[in-house]
């Protein structure tokens, strides 16, 4: 949606508008609720886009831990992998939920960006059990910081549930303890991996600019426009902060970013 | 574990041995507690397979599902293949947890069933959506009238949790629909699910014959010898009423057995 198709928002609510977004004696988004801030179409719309991503976002990542748990060296690991899985499924049922409550059909909310996630894990197919792991902390660590720069700017029941989603399932500690082993054990490993991660976060990049592209509602809430909206400065620092969380987790992971 | 692994049992404990099994005085195991139950050597190796035999099962369950949601025509679909994946997990867990509740290694009491599961899974891979759910159904519905049976000889807190892992949890009614409307559609897809159908069958025969010719302790439990177990005589009508039951689904789906 664009800022054109929304006719008649000020009037009918008492939301804030693009023009009047940050203005003194305005309630910011953050500090509403979703019935209050789902009156502007717009930030509505931008929120419907959020949750579709994520949910597809969740329902992608639970096929791919389950494909990639056939991969692992041990029946341990196995579980472990199918654990992580189990998990993402959960948090799409709750996400596809609250599309259904807000009288979303969910499917249509999510069919929007079902080629940018089935493109990235194209594109990222774990050759071995190393690389599935790197690939799920990774992507997980990413898309969580980058929807909790998100969340700060939405009204507090999405926020709840945005946070909810991403909470850490303990996830990252198996990973990063799996992988530091296999390059002590051997050290030419954290080469290859160093490279198949800046590999996984360039295909990121290229996949979230095609949805950026394409989402108008969305990216006008992240570059400003609506509610509280980021504008391009802010953006950029945000990329730049992910970058940066990026590159040391790889560090601590023994790898070069 | 054969019977004369079991030096002592008889004194160490008033479990039933398989002398005694049956006999007027002596309480039968479906009417006791683990605790008791597992006094007996015999008894409690087999519980073990068979605790294992369905943690690894619900665990290759949960592989194949996943998998086979990569096959789904649509995001709805996809979703309810997710969420039988995951609840077969859930499963899993509740197995392992019971393996390691009993002081048992749960990956040790795996590891003797995965060659039959993977072989059957690696057998029967399907080639569309609709050969996937019949097998999810056909597959979930003869485990379960299996483990059904060997429940009703179990003690009590074993019985339980087997039953519980077992409970229906609507998938059975979701494949139905949709391969009936398949059909419905086109008569021909009847023709080669039924063929399908049957290989399903032929192979999870043949496993089970596999394990049953590998493993002392669980053959033992069913053809009799230890506690309640069955008789020979009582193991092919057994194998008679769930061949019999296969065949009433595969009518009921409109599917010639």
């Amino acid at each position: 949606m664009t800022s054109s198709d929304k006719p008649g928002t000020a009037a009918d609510a008492p939301a804030e508008t693009a023009e009047t977004a940050g203005t003194a004696g305005v309630t910011p988004v953050a500090a509403r609720d979703w019935a209050t801030a789902a009156s502007d179409p717009q930030y509505r719309a931008a929120v419907v886009d959020l949750l579709g991503a994520l949910a597809y976002g969740e329902l992608a990542a639970f096929e791919r831990l389950a494909e990639d748990a056939k991969l692992a060296p041990t029946l341990a690991d196995k579980a472990e992998l199918a654990k992580m899985a189990s998990a993402e499924f959960h948090h799409f049922e709750r996400l596809r939920d609250r599309l259904a409550e807000i009288g979303e059909e969910p499917t249509g909310a999510m069919e929007p960006f079902v080629a940018a996630y089935d493109g990235f894990h194209r594109q990222t197919d774990p050759s071995d059990w190393l690389e599935g792991l790197v690939k799920a902390y990774v992507g997980d660590s990413i898309a969580s910081d980058f929807y909790r720069e998100v969340a700060a700017r939405l009204d507090t029941d999405t926020r709840e549930l945005v946070l909810a989603v991403l909470d850490d399932t303990g996830h990252a500690g198996f990973a990063v303890e799996k992988v530091r082993a296999a390059i002590d054990a051997d050290p030419r490993v954290g080469g290859r991996l160093a490279l198949w991660a800046r590999r996984l976060m360039g295909e990121a990049l290229s996949q979230s600019q095609r949805v950026v592209a394409d989402r108008d509602a969305l990216s006008t809430m992240l570059v400003g426009g609506v509610a509280d909206g980021f504008d391009l400065a802010e953006v950029g620092k945000m990329f730049s902060r992910i970058t940066e969380a990026h590159t040391k987790r790889m560090a601590a992971l023994g790898l070069a970013a």
